[in-house]
């Protein structure tokens, strides 16, 4: 934090020191408006923050250097899936250790849900940069960034985060090979679980399933598609309706990974056999994916990479450069495992 | 980092600049030795650095404050599972972010396997503390820490980390109570998976089962007992060779959740029910336990109240003061899910 009596660094060899006070009494503003607006604070408007900034910036204020004062790129959670956010962690670890840059985690779930803010205790810190893996970044939180001189990237589990510079994966792509894997298996009857629509990914993937059963000639039957949320609860439960149908699906292709954990768990209350009398395919390969009854056939998320991508990208921020792709998107992969297999004859 | 031309800061207000040139002069050694011994560096030898620091500490040499320099507490990782990895970090976290303080993510499993350094990277990010959730800690790491002045507590998994200053759970505890929940539900023919032997924690919870079964009257038998590592492939054929028993266990305590997932794939395999024909308890209480079919009973760790344990006695040491408490062990508690189940009738 910078200090009303402090002298600000300047840029070049000037004469004398630049204080709060000049700048205050040059905008016509109070010195603690000044101060906020040094450490990024919220609370001041638009225009004076732009004219204070203005200011600064005549008089040759020089923000402390990024990894000077805190050697650090601050990766921020939202309650995420643990096996996911380590995953994105070891990335950006990659490329921050290289740089001698801490790596460091915020999990702002109790923040958000109590109404406190988030940015600001981070801004505090000074971080080289900052990693959002959530998509509650507003356009208020964007300014404050933007004036604080501290970019901001997201690894973009939504698909949702423009204008924010972010790093997705080919969420439709990943999809339409899940579902081309039933069909090759000769699956017809084909049930879908999905995301929150209003999540730009949980839409990618509900149009590449439905790409991979029109391309394969087989119509798309809305009775075998359930909109739900990502947790395993829904799975099961929206896995059992699919299950009790006069004409159930004889596999499902689920929205998330704790979806597909879920559907097992639907399954097993049906006491219907994985792959035998129900095929099932994730998205993500969380660790999980290893784990469960049988393996599971998903598709993965190279999460380790959106981080390096990540960390490279808001790195490239920090140092001042140019960059015009601001938008990455990594490819996603097939893995079969145990929980796909042909349909049992008719 | 502190560079050789620079003044060194001293405590009170003595007179003239102390630089590391007069340090080495004094010392008989090379002023790179003393920078070396000033940020913490290997390859300088115990007796050397002995010297340099009392010479240091002599001419009133006050080392960067914690949370000056570099404001973050690392937490250290080896290639830990994520859900628990996670709860420790979300732990550290509500200590650490109360006082305007990163938590830094390391996972050193790909240093310490390629035989690189792990401390020494950290060290030059000048942490105001050092978590360790893994159990490399050697003398050598504790000597150089010693004369960086940042302290270091473990989060200790195996519970063998003396001297370091520790945060571990009741393992024995645990075992007993997981034990006596089998026994109150009519088993009697018990197995047993471990983790290695030489972990004081896989100990101590073998100690613990035997207890449980030695105060019911129940002869430990060594037949229904396997040694293994903490994984999902050693409980999966482990747990598989004890069912193959002519006579084989109606339950099994497992070392920790991933074995006990890996029973789950062993009674699969074996087209038995859990818990109608084997009932399963693990350790731990990772978040998968909650989405495996069925749902597990386990002993649950405190792994964020351990997280903020070990914050609230690293920041103890960091700011100076004297602790005689080096030693927490938090508490472990049973939680029943849908895992275990009164054995068949015979």
């Amino acid at each position: 934090v910078i200090e009303r009596d402090q002298p600000l660094r300047r840029r070049g060899r000037r004469r004398g020191d630049l204080t709060i006070a000049t700048i205050a009494q040059l905008a016509g503003v109070s010195p603690p408006t000044v101060s906020k607006v040094l450490n990024g604070r919220s609370g001041v408007g638009a225009t004076t923050r732009q004219r204070v900034e203005a200011l600064l910036r005549d008089h040759g204020y020089r923000r402390p250097a990024p990894g000077g004062a805190s050697p650090c790129l601050e990766v921020v959670f939202y309650a995420m899936l643990s096996s996911i956010a380590v995953e994105i962690l070891r990335g950006v670890e990659e490329v921050a250790s290289s740089r001698d840059l801490t790596v460091g985690f915020t999990d702002v779930y109790r923040r958000v849900t109590t109404g406190q803010p988030w940015l600001e205790p981070l801004l505090v810190r000074r971080p080289a940069g900052i990693i959002a893996v959530f998509s509650g970044v507003t356009d208020e939180h964007r300014e404050v960034l933007a004036s604080s001189g501290i970019p901001l990237v997201a690894v973009d589990p939504a698909g949702d985060m423009y204008p924010t510079p972010s790093v997705g994966c080919a969420n439709w792509s990943g999809a339409l090979a899940a579902t081309r894997h039933l069909i090759d298996l000769g699956h017809r009857r084909i049930g879908v679980l999905t995301g929150p629509v209003k999540d730009l990914s949980a839409r990618a993937r509900l149009d590449g399933f439905r790409a991979a059963l029109d391309t394969a000639g087989i119509p798309f039957e809305q009775r075998l598609m359930r909109n739900g949320r990502f947790i395993f609860e829904q799975g099961r439960d929206l896995g059992s309706e699919l299950l009790r149908l006069p004409d159930p699906p004889t596999a499902v292709v689920c929205g998330d990974d704790l979806q597909a954990l879920g559907v097992y768990e639907a399954a097993r209350r049906a006491a219907l056999r994985i792959p035998d009398d129900l095929s099932v395919v994730g998205f993500d390969d969380i660790e999980q994916c290893a784990w469960c009854g049988p393996p599971m056939t998903t598709i993965r998320q190279p999460f380790a990479a959106m981080g390096a991508a990540a960390a490279r990208l808001v790195l490239t921020l920090a140092a001042g450069h140019q960059t015009t792709q601001t938008r990455v998107e990594l490819g996603t992969t097939l893995i079969v495992r145990d929980s796909t297999a042909p349909p049992k004859p008719q």
